[in-house]
């Protein structure tokens, strides 16, 4: 009964699959059975799904808690999924599984999610304008932002004195973007709350509003779940990788980081086919916004707890790679329209990169 | 009588010179006759005659069969004098001269023809405004194909290991472009069909109107033509290099991409005196796409047939100077508005980096 | 009594403030008292007071001589200082401070100086928009001309054989980019005469008016002394800078940087602060235009007459650092708008990339 009320169909089928899929992946875990792939590939299914339901519970609270709070929670819980992969990938001493991760995220957003919305939506729509300033901020916020994370990188590739401090030069970059981010917070609160009767109604999903008792619980829930199958999942990366002959930094760059956030911003993907390319552009070019300025820089302070020192130097390619497509999408979208023809590009673009990574 | 119907004065002028051009190029080839400079220059000027030759005739050939097929037919057999000399230059074992055509071909155009068009149209007109969002997709599409074009070059420099697999990666990269290209002509179609009416009649030159027998004619011929004058200007380059104590890349960046493409562009320029920036925008950045998702790729699966293995491997500072120049073009063109200094700027700039390739 | 009639009351306090200054420097170089720091910092001060005043009398002389001139004189003169302590730096064969002086100098505009226009700007007025196309035009001549400055860098970094070549390449560089900003003059003259009424009246501060021969004695004393204090200032730097235990790299990017340009552009931050963006930014972005295509040049052609050979070669991360600020800077600007986070963004971005040159 009280399900029926709370959940839509449609809510309690995706949450029955994400279930069935812990409970798999559990199973395959604890039972070493399923050979080499398959606990991996189950394990990356269902922390998609959490990751997913994480965001959906987190948004419930917020319509809760009062718009204001949504970014704050958003911000503080909505990246715990992808936090867990990357910290247990450190605990494992895959540090170059860890840094693609990161990297990986923001290009899947950035090249592969943004094009998947200008394909869809162009395809279905036709030419989409996007007019709102807001998306073209949060399209700055990111480029400025990736400009500072790659600093420390930068100093190591072109061997200056720094490089040799790149743990130090790490941390203050972290303290430094953080501190940026934590100021932002009060204005995006205001922000939300202002725009709140607008965007916020005519973007969102068709939806059932969740209680608060049912959104906390959810979150928790969900939360402590997607920390035990990033365990499972990390655990299993290494004897996949060898199994599927991949190289870390793909395994990284492109499976990890898909299954641990970009499947998430596939909601702004159906906004550009709803023809809403504002709000499309906003959800999915916010996700790298976090990671540059919440994910890498928390990860940076918290990897001692982990035992691991995970620092902001990028591999060179990965370094190039994220400021060319940074650069590349920042300006797709000041652009001022998009179609299926840019989409295809970005898309192969991504399929590009991710081949250069494919050797080991 | 009937030369007389169907060419125009002017265009009779300039087939003369042309054919002038490749009976003076056979001779000087033929009879060894010129020293080690003069076959090369003549031929040169051959080549560049012929380009524009084709050219003329693919839009001919397009009045006929109708706007549909002007885009099919111009990129199939408009690029083809280009494509024979970076063959020839291959099947020479000139590797650097080969790859230096291609980057220069589109650094030529985003930098030397577009600044022209800048400079001849302010110097004329005063501040030129462009609106068409056409232009400003062009353009779009010229930064992403770059993008993904460059990235083989990148592993390389960067010494990833895929760097290892260069030909392997830029094969995958050459399918691909080539598959997005072949995707999106059926829409280029649709839309010049559309244009027709408006943009084309209203920018081209003042031309007749030539049958379809006289198209066809002209296009077989130029392009058969355009195959022997290419062979001989390649046999006359590496004298010539010798002779002038020029580099390879400087002779084919600069020398051979000029004479291969760019003179072509100057109906660019040509647009943007009479004040149609928007359509002269068009002509000059259409080239530079076609070269980085047809030509480029076309080269490197065609190479084994010459006996050489082309790969989208540059030199390093030709990559930093393509994706430069081409990030700069794309910003300029943003502005939405063009002035003479800008364009003496961006001249400037070609002269600059033209100039970096002095050295051997 | 005549003072009260030439100088306003803060223009009064301004200059003896600079004078104590100058004698204080004077006093703590000729007495060789002060210790290794205290000398450094009071010229450093003296140094950017000085430049101000030079700024201050160019304006005045614009005044009166009409505005057609100022243009021609701001450019000859207004950049003295800075000029005056690179040749010192360079007379001291101090390259590097020399080199990072002028990357500073456009760095600290571009970055630091913009982003407080911005910071100060939104958070006085809330989001401030620019309209107009001179604004952009700015942006574009500077990333133009950095375009062009860093090419000489680029292919020392890349190990082309040009790079074996970098005096000449420079030089070469150098005389393209004074006669491009000579070409560029009679226009800047005829434009500033047509806005002369405009946006100077609008946007400059309450001011009185120099009589000419105030303007004229005003500017050959300041400059005059600014030759002097630039000397001071320089042989104060080695001991500082071992006192301190700052790198080369760090005190000419920061330290210097600032004390002999970026003050100057606190009239910038004014303007935003009193809402005229638009005005900002074209105050804020001329100086790093005059300083890649004016003073970097005549640097090194200067350069023998002090005993020393200045190049356009810069160290690697500042060639990127420079690259990445200002393509950074021209995206932030043609967005259109801006705000508080960006401005905050922006500064961190120059914090974090002073940081990187902290080390030695």
């Amino acid at each position: 009964m009280m399900c029926r009320m709370v959940y839509t169909r449609s809510e309690l089928r995706s949450l029955g699959i994400t279930v069935v899929a812990v409970i798999a992946s559990a199973v395959t875990y604890y039972g070493h059975i399923g050979g080499t792939v398959a606990p991996f590939v189950i394990s990356g299914a269902a922390l998609a799904l959490l990751a997913s339901l994480v965001g959906r519970s987190v948004e419930a609270l917020g319509d809760r808690l009062g718009a204001g709070a949504t970014g704050v929670v958003q911000s503080a819980l909505g990246n715990l999924p992808e936090l867990f992969v990357v910290l247990f990938a450190l605990k494992s001493k895959l540090y170059e599984v860890a840094t693609a991760t990161i990297v990986g995220s923001i290009l899947a957003n950035v090249l592969l999610v943004l094009g998947l919305a200008f394909l869809v939506g162009g395809a279905k729509n036709g030419v989409q304008r996007f007019e709102a300033a807001s998306a073209r901020r949060v399209c700055l916020m990111m480029l400025l932002s990736v400009a500072a994370l790659v600093v420390p990188a930068l100093t190591h590739l072109l061997h200056t004195p720094a490089g040799g401090h790149e743990r130090a030069l790490s941390v203050a970059v972290s303290i430094l973007l953080l501190a940026l981010f934590a100021a932002s917070l009060p204005a995006s609160i205001k922000k939300t709350a202002a725009d709140g009767a607008g965007s916020a109604e005519a973007g969102h999903r068709a939806a059932s509003a969740w209680p608060l008792w049912l959104a906390v619980t959810m979150l928790t829930v969900a939360s402590v779940a997607s920390a035990f199958v990033s365990d499972w999942f990390v655990a299993g990366l290494t004897p996949a990788i060898n199994a599927l002959h991949i190289s870390e930094a793909f395994a990284g760059l492109v499976i990890v980081a898909i299954a641990g956030n970009a499947v998430e911003n596939v909601v702004g993907v159906q906004l550009a086919y709803r023809n809403q390319p504002d709000y499309a552009l906003q959800v999915i070019l916010q996700s790298p916004v976090q990671i540059a300025m919440m994910v890498a820089p928390a990860l940076v302070l918290l990897s001692p707890a982990v035992g691991a020192s995970f620092t902001l130097v990028l591999p060179p390619l990965m370094l190039v790679a994220l400021l060319l497509a940074v650069v590349v999408a920042v300006i797709v979208v000041f652009d001022g329209d998009s179609n299926w023809l840019e989409g295809a590009t970005m898309i192969t673009l991504y399929a590009i990169v991710a081949t250069a990574f494919w050797w080991g």
